[in-house]
């Protein structure tokens, strides 16, 4: 009976079974890491990049000093969101291009890269003039057109896997970006949603690491700000993706966090986040 | 013990809890359905409306000719896909303008309503110079950049839940729209992705029909196609969606569904969409 | 680069993908359906079951009322729980035997089947003295010793879909009260956990009736009670699953809902009932 | 609007919150970490415990062989099932008292305690007679009858969180054996059940490990064996959970994976797992 069972299921599962299809990203086609070279940073193999800053551009003033306090942890690349997307249209939407102007002023005086998120294909350009790397958001991780307008360009992108992306879909996507000839692509792991939800925002899915790294070759990082959603649980979180072999780690800061205009409840202060990069840099060391 | 605790956890809570903000989409605000006109059709309240068609326009007249079969059936608008999200770059992406016009002029002849998937903000004024109906897929529920440039136009849009969106995220991303001063958005249940996948494609969520329409004045369709992902299990969950107070289906067809350009597996026959249409008919008579 | 990626992925899928033995319950096994008939009721094929009755045995008088307001709405077997599996541990638990004596006598006078739950290996014949059919609960549906048990009795067993099994676990699970030479099995959809639980206790997976039904001869049945979580949602789910195709609906009534001693917000009152079971036997003739 | 709104929302909301009420489990009860202490072992506070050996008693002299292995590498605890919660009837139960009997014997002759898992409540005298600490498995966490017996004895007790367990349900859990007056309690986190399957067997949340940590006293451990499902990333997922705060480790291994009789695929070899300990100690000695 088990064979005729078999038979009568197997349809079925060939139906709805996605396989994934990224030739490009795949290590079967590229064995060795793609190493990443921007201005002030190496992303891939071995290094290990800090991403901090705050989650939105607030002020000239702000960025700036947000910036100095995560260079002196050991940051090379300043985060900052000058396009936010929010859930509720009536919540802050971000600075749009004076946010893009002062995070790329404090990115020059510092001597950092800056990374930024992008949500629209009609800001491809005006994104593109500012910034050093692309961010594709969660929420828009499979917004294919935006995936191809950033697929024409030469500029690392990061792509964010998506709330309830599989592997498969998240290698999918970047497939996308790779198809247009851009190979410049990190990949970051942020939470993903379960049923699980009421004390941290997202589950950290850590094995997401290891597995990505075992089929791609693209730098895989981790997110734990928005994976814990409070800020108390992002320094473990953090820790725990180094620990399964994160090649970098982006992370939200904010010198007052209960005025900060996004996100707050999950910013890590300066002080914090220093003490965070210096145990990270010991795990890195030892599980490299 | 247990009110030292609850103050304990109460910071967290508040911090991660979510509410809703979609005070223009919600009964408190409209108490009264939502009530749609197009040129063919009347949707929201005890109306009940059947969308159907082919899941990709293939060529004018295979459009056409499913539009009658559909039309036979009750179907007074016609669906297609012309611009296709597709998981992976290599397969199949629809054909684009061409594909528009052939669904365009299906539509004209049969006298019905055309609806069709958008992508990009870049495509919002072709597509509206071809459709009636504007369709947001499950992918693009948190493309914001796109929410807002429906919300500046005055044709309905169809607006599909997220593969992993809550209630509160569905209700806000509509209040997207609303907020741009369109009002005529209909929601879609399309099914949800939970760890229960391997004989569905997705979960078909039929409790989210009765609660959005406790919360929101917009009518509330139900995709089974998608849902369901085999042909097999498409009428039942139609039929449940219909017995849970869904106010209309979208149904995907074809005539020869081995040899569909996209989807294949999903689609019913004309002949099986015929004798659902009819059982449908009778079940929303006993629960309206 | 697709066939060695396809190679060394295999491994792992091969590894980890869990194949269903349930040989006995399979309708390659045994492809009609299988009818189990108590002294009151027949259950399963075209024939549609009520069990309904309050959640938990209050007392001899309150049963008896309770079973005379389900009877007169159409339901055969009458529900109530002696031992109740609660989530804490300082909840009311339950009766015990003189819930049990009650629910017997209630059922006795009005000529209805009993159903009842059994928490405990040690319990089978202490339950088994008084119940004609044994039902198994969500939080024990992979408790394979009181399985096991069961499988050595020659009454009927409902068991409950657990709150993330999949349906292979609950065909495996069915598999083992088989093994042990008890075919008479009903399966019980009840809602699984999902992300999406803020407006209801669970997600009723209705495409789960038609699957099984396609894989299993044994009846499916659904708790639209459980799942709902809230009263005023309990309706629109029985509704739905009857469409769907269930063999029979358990729901939970209360005459007092606000102080039934467990789960009072999701009892229907025997009114709601009546009028609930009028429609469904309706939609169940188109359906069936 | 918005006040009318939640207003509305309100009731519902209450509803179906889950408080938890483990008073006895809460830090806000007892604010120091429990120390649990057996014969070999010290568990809890800055103590770290490796707890390992092979997922089934396989025999005698295997027992024997594999506590070797892993005490070399640091346990103190010897892991080894002889009742087996097998998906499937028809796969191999685990070899019961004898296999009792043989753990015994290889803890005692190596001067290490002894962890097994005990599945009904009929059991528990049997296995109490022979085991040092008694395991809960994710099948059983809510066999609140099971829980009760034990809360009974005066043994530590490993619960393992179900496999769709909130952390709110595991806290509840515990707080029913500690109701009966046993405080020597461990929650293990061993991966939860999300849509992401396809590459582990389960999602290991770390973020249970500093949520629990910061809401109870008892130690938290965690598995990572059965958190991938497959060996090659069961190293990673253990580094993880170390720098997440785990306060020990429960590992399978097998010196002939391919043949285990019990999930095999999931084995470290002995190699494996001494170099996975030294790393583990060097981590924990990082974050405690």
């Amino acid at each position: 009976p088990e064979q005729i069972l078999k038979e009568l299921s197997q349809d079925i599962v060939e139906i709805i079974t996605n396989h994934h299809s990224a030739i490009v990203s795949s290590r079967a086609f590229h064995p060795e890491d793609t190493i990443i070279k921007t201005k002030h940073t190496i992303i891939g193999g071995d290094h290990f990049v800090f991403m901090a800053g705050p989650d939105s551009i607030e002020s000239p003033e702000h960025v700036l000093k947000m910036g100095q306090k995560v260079k002196s942890a050991g940051a090379t690349i300043l985060r900052g969101g000058a396009f936010k997307p929010r859930t509720s249209p009536y919540s802050f939407q971000g600075n749009g291009e004076v946010g893009l102007k002062a995070h790329r002023a404090a990115a020059d005086t510092l001597g950092m890269d800056m990374v930024t998120e992008i949500l629209d294909t009609r800001d491809v350009e005006l994104v593109d003039f500012y910034t050093d790397i692309f961010q594709v958001g969660t929420r828009n991780m499979q917004n294919f057109a935006l995936l191809k307008s950033l697929g024409q360009k030469r500029k690392p992108v990061i792509l964010k896997r998506g709330m309830s992306a599989t592997i498969d879909d998240l290698l999918n996507a970047a497939e996308y970006i790779a198809a247009g000839g851009n190979h410049q692509i990190m990949l970051m792991e942020r939470g993903i949603r379960t049923y699980d939800n009421k004390y941290t925002r997202n589950t950290l899915d850590v094995s997401a690491i290891p597995v990505l790294q075992s089929m791609t070759h693209y730098p895989v990082i981790a997110d734990a700000s928005h994976a814990a959603g409070v800020a108390k649980f992002v320094s473990p979180l953090a820790l725990a993706a180094t620990a399964a072999g994160s090649q970098g780690l982006m992370t939200e800061i904010h010198d007052d966090p209960e005025h900060a205009l996004v996100d707050g409840a999950q910013a890590l202060t300066p002080a914090e986040f220093f003490q965070l990069a210096e145990k990270v840099r010991q795990i890195h060391q030892i599980v490299q």
